[in-house]
């Protein structure tokens, strides 16, 4: 076993919750050994292990739980796509947590969650610090709550269920970006409105990497013939898995639209340029034929005729106005100006 | 159970139409409890609810009628994907109505219309005021419309026919903008066009995101094996789903359209350089050389035996005259002019 | 029963073949009870309706034949997508005829076939005038014709085949056009060859549109199970089956080539700009320095000696000379003359 | 029976050639009559014909070997798409050969080649001239080979076996070909580039429309569940599968290729306009202010007082200099040079 | 039997690895039958050939363990497409490793590793000197290895792992050239980038032509119903295929990557252009202009009043400067300036 993620959080935090229709208590034990023997039997109990990187730890819940060595593995490559396995005695899930950092330009930051699903006890290990569990755990906190007449796979749906509505509201940041984008681009775009484009497809195609899996995975828990997964839950399952959905299309929508964008781009700055050859076509053409004429009259030969006429100056300054007149017709006709 | 929509009506109008071969009735009771004591055995009864917000109404009716709290939910979450779910007692059909607004620059509105399918009654939920389902209700009150002596499965056939024949009726509207558009685009383009493009993009994204659903819903609708959809009214479902997929067809060859008018546009704007550029190019091909030579004339040396000719300055002009004259044999030889 | 085509013909003539392996009569019966009286037992019998805008004549066929409602609707919406449906009793073909208008600038005209199929009897209705069922006729007519022998499933297939082989004409018209297109391209693209483009992707869009259905449509035909198609007749469709998909991929072909088209246009129109900013640039490059340095000696400075020298206005001619043919030498060396 | 295609080769040639593990004959009878005499029990035979103009001669094959009529007209129609048709009896390949026309400026020709897989009997039916079946006929004649003790399924395996490989010596020419063009647009682009490239691209869209059907003909042949075919023959049919796909790749990887190619030549273009405008625009950045300056000095106020200062001359000449290098520095800055 | 790839290795180098779970042996026999020789019965045998030139060879292996004729064409064909093929007594596998050379500047080496799984033994035939076997042979040697206590088909499965492990070292490296392209192309692009691009697409289009079909082949491993791949083993292959599909997609997100750098580097020289452009355009419309107006004053007549004015110097001189702020503020609310 070997730990391929960054040291994040030294030594990992381990919370038990322990819940049943009437009762629920939230323990921090130091060690497995303790969690396990506060495992009480009648009650589901849901092992939270924040931090990953303790190959030991990992080792001794495997041994504790009877997991198998490649979930084990699994669990501790912090880049697994989203997937479901079933070791007959146990589920495993691993998915992806997302977080969007408003403060870094809009990035996206991944964590992946491992959810292990066993009779009556469900294990989630997690990397990161994140928040995204705490409705879980208020829901479970309320007497009232269906999570606590049901068993670790109604909570293993309504942790799958809470971070696919963490996608969308991702995806809200990420249509907020893709309008202000678009009206930059349309009002004044500049140099580097290229660069944030391509940074939007990246989170898209991050979006669409995460979210995927995530589809296969959901239809597998739907489907799954466990009998770990009840079939209410399954049936909760096919309402994620809508959900999942509609996030794929909505990041594919968000695809086209910033694919869009480029084209707008593309052609936005060759109208630009041909605003401006209109100004130099439109100058250059009234000015040169003129200031031809003038140096035609700025010649020194001796006999030139016109030059000692008292009406040349003025004649000559008639004509120059009506070519501009006539070029400027002409751009007219052309809707030029 | 959460409202997630906008609070659109209050308080929701409940109509109740109770019909059979032979009667039709529609009342307009104040609370749930009054609309279920109406219903009587032997007719069919179709519940119609414009407004959604109320949660507390929302759950009487799921108490009174046994629906699924998933179905509820689903009832209260404007943003369903289409879809129908099989709950052995009810089917649940989540669809979505279009509206053109016109006046709106050819915005499309959407809204969701949930539809319950049970034994002998249909209710129906939808969120805005809407006049689509007008033309049902008048056939409905028609003695000898075949919808009189079917169950609610027909009405729900019947409604969701109307519904994607009224998809039609905005594809003709879309229709009629791209042509509109396209005469725009080759005569004269302007700078807004771009947006007006990417508008009806949109427009076509959002058609496509709403029928796509609709034609798997009506698949399902189709071929579910529940007693609660009659045969004969699965036969007619396989027409409305050939209207789907003609309407998905007829989105997509929009779509190509509008993707083919981006590329005639940017060659426009193309061609309209090249015009500019060639004006640009021969004027100053022909007065830059002209302006050349006078200005040697206009030189002040000493010793400039041109100058003293008398036939200098004919001479001179006439030069300046073949080379013009060279310079337009050129450009006519490249079809420039 | 509503007919929405346009009103083409008025009233609807109605013929009926009666043959079988040894004779061939052709009847106008004025009416459908007429019609219906003639067919004799033992004989397989042709009805072909042209002019469907008359609803109570489909009415009565309906009657006479005992055709299932939606049927009767599906021969009345002339805009039906290309379908099989299998009515127990009969056969529902929807299939349409594509008409190449040489003198309406390439386009195609579509006309709705259907086609029902039953025991010894084959009806088909058709809207507009159009002599692509001659050539069946005129077999008909042979008494060595296989028709002759063979029940109206084969007549069915011989009518698809006949179509699909009609498909292949107009793609060769459409071929000729791209062709001439090309040559246009190449050679001396004018403006409107952007309009000429769009157009052909018009027409293979519609292409597509008509024969991707066909092919799914004929698939069902060779695979139905319906004893009123013979298995000697589904081994035939399997050949008509190869030939709509060979279309599809000559229509695809095209497309491709219609979209290489496009990128040609831009690059010719790019590389005209660039010619003739090269000319620009070449006569700018040359005669502006050349300009300048004349217009120098053209100051009216008191103490300027090169204007004394006897040698001044030789030397300086000689050294525009000398610049001149160092930017020639330049351009040479950039390939660009 | 209606032949298609051109008018080849007249009469028809007949090549028989007759084999078992321990003889091998090759006999050219004059009509099919003395073929179809000539062949002998438990030798396999395998009739070649050359040229399918005759349709009195496919007719008389169609009688002696007992073939379905459409089996006759697939042999006589030489645009058909690969396939395999099992008619129990026999099994009907159509399968096309691809020849590479270095002369004719890399274009492909195409040959169809039909294969009849009897019991003890291998048809073929070829229009064109072809060397293709050489190798199979060399080794035919080795006493050492497979082929000699294997039925005629081994034999038509070899034939669609050497087919295939010859596709890879095609598209070898069609590589070479690309990397010759590749390098001239990397190099110097001219004008009839894109033709070429336009031409790969055909090239490569006939080679795929080829080889594409192959792989599905040739699956069902590696499929069938034809007594005709024996298991041991399936076996070597999944490597030919294999070099199908390989093919198709390889012509999908050149097809990427090539659009790469064209987006290369449209950013050479463009390239190379920026360098024309940069040479254009320094030259004019440069002269045309110094012009003007000049040009101020050249005007005949009666009151310029530095016209009469000495050192007006060579002031206004180090002026001109200091504004040269200004915009030399300039434009270095800017990088363009 | 004919060897198709170049001549690399000669003679080829035999390595016998005999294991189990207390015991390990590495032998280097010196031809075919000592080898078969040293295989003991009990232990698992590892056959590794390096060098696959040697037709006797392969020959004599494909003698001794009976292996099937196509088996033995496939492994000398060193341009096989990855794939499984079960010949019941043997499964044989054919896989590539690619090396990614540094040195040259980031081309990929492709290697054909052959694998053939029998009962208790398994052969490898690789081609060309190749390091990514080492790390098998290292944990082989570890007595508490878990693949000491399988089979010859863990061992397949560790090596497959191992390569796929090693293709995404591969796409690290190709992910670092793409960020140092990346960044270069938004600072300053120099024409050879087009190069390198198309350099990185040809790699990529490499490594999706390799991985793609060991997703299929891992596939196969993991569904195959042979006895030679115990269930273990096909769990472990699965993990293994969730690999190939993370690499696939990450492969495929790197595609995206430079199709978007091409439209980068295309809108980068068209922003340059406008740059250039501008330049041009504020020059020329500010002195074209000016020179006009002072070649006005250049000309000979006569009879100029302004000319003898003392103020018309100055005064023109003002009016210039009048003309350039002019230009210059119309330039500043273009936003070119």
């Amino acid at each position: 076993l070997i730990y391929t993620g960054e040291q994040l959080i030294s030594p990992p935090q381990i919370t038990l919750f322990l819940y049943d229709a009437s009762s629920f208590m939230e323990r921090h034990p130091a060690t497995i050994d303790e969690a396990v023997n506060q495992i009480q039997k009648g009650k589901k109990a849901w092992l939270h292990v924040h931090g990953i990187n303790d190959v030991l730890l990992i080792h001794t819940i495997g041994n504790r739980f009877k997991l198998h060595p490649l979930l084990l593995e699994d669990i501790m490559n912090p880049a697994q796509r989203s997937k479901l396995d079933d070791y007959k005695d146990h589920i495993y899930i691993a998915t992806h947590l997302l977080l969007y950092k408003e403060e870094n330009a809009g990035s996206i930051e991944d964590d992946q969650l491992s959810i292990v699903v066993g009779t009556d006890v469900l294990i989630t290990f997690l990397d990161r610090e994140s928040d995204a569990l705490n409705p879980i755990i208020e829901r479970l906190q309320k007497p009232t709550s269906k999570m606590r007449l049901r068993g670790p796979d109604y909570l293993a749906y309504a942790i799958l269920d809470t971070i696919v509505d963490s996608y969308f509201v991702i995806l809200e940041h990420v249509d907020h970006n893709l309008e202000v984008l678009e009206s930059e681009l349309l009002n004044d775009p500049k140099k580097n409105i290229l660069l944030k484009i391509q940074k939007s497809k990246r989170a898209l195609a991050l979006l669409r990497k995460t979210i995927w899996p995530m589809r296969e995975m959901i239809n597998q828990f739907k489907r799954t013939e466990s009998p770990l997964i009840s079939d209410a839950t399954r049936m909760y399952a096919a309402d994620v898995y809508d959900h999942t959905i509609q996030a794929i299309e909505t990041v594919d929508s968000f695809r086209d639209v910033t694919a869009g964008m480029l084209d707008i781009y593309i052609s936005t700055i060759n109208q630009r340029m041909n605003e401006i050859m209109k100004v130099l076509t439109i100058v250059a053409t009234i000015f040169v034929p003129l200031t031809f004429i003038s140096s035609v009259y700025g010649m020194n030969f001796k006999h030139m005729p016109e030059l000692d006429s008292p009406y040349g100056y003025p004649m000559i300054l008639g004509f120059m106005l009506l070519v501009s007149l006539g070029m400027l017709y002409f751009f007219r006709r052309k809707r030029w100006i």
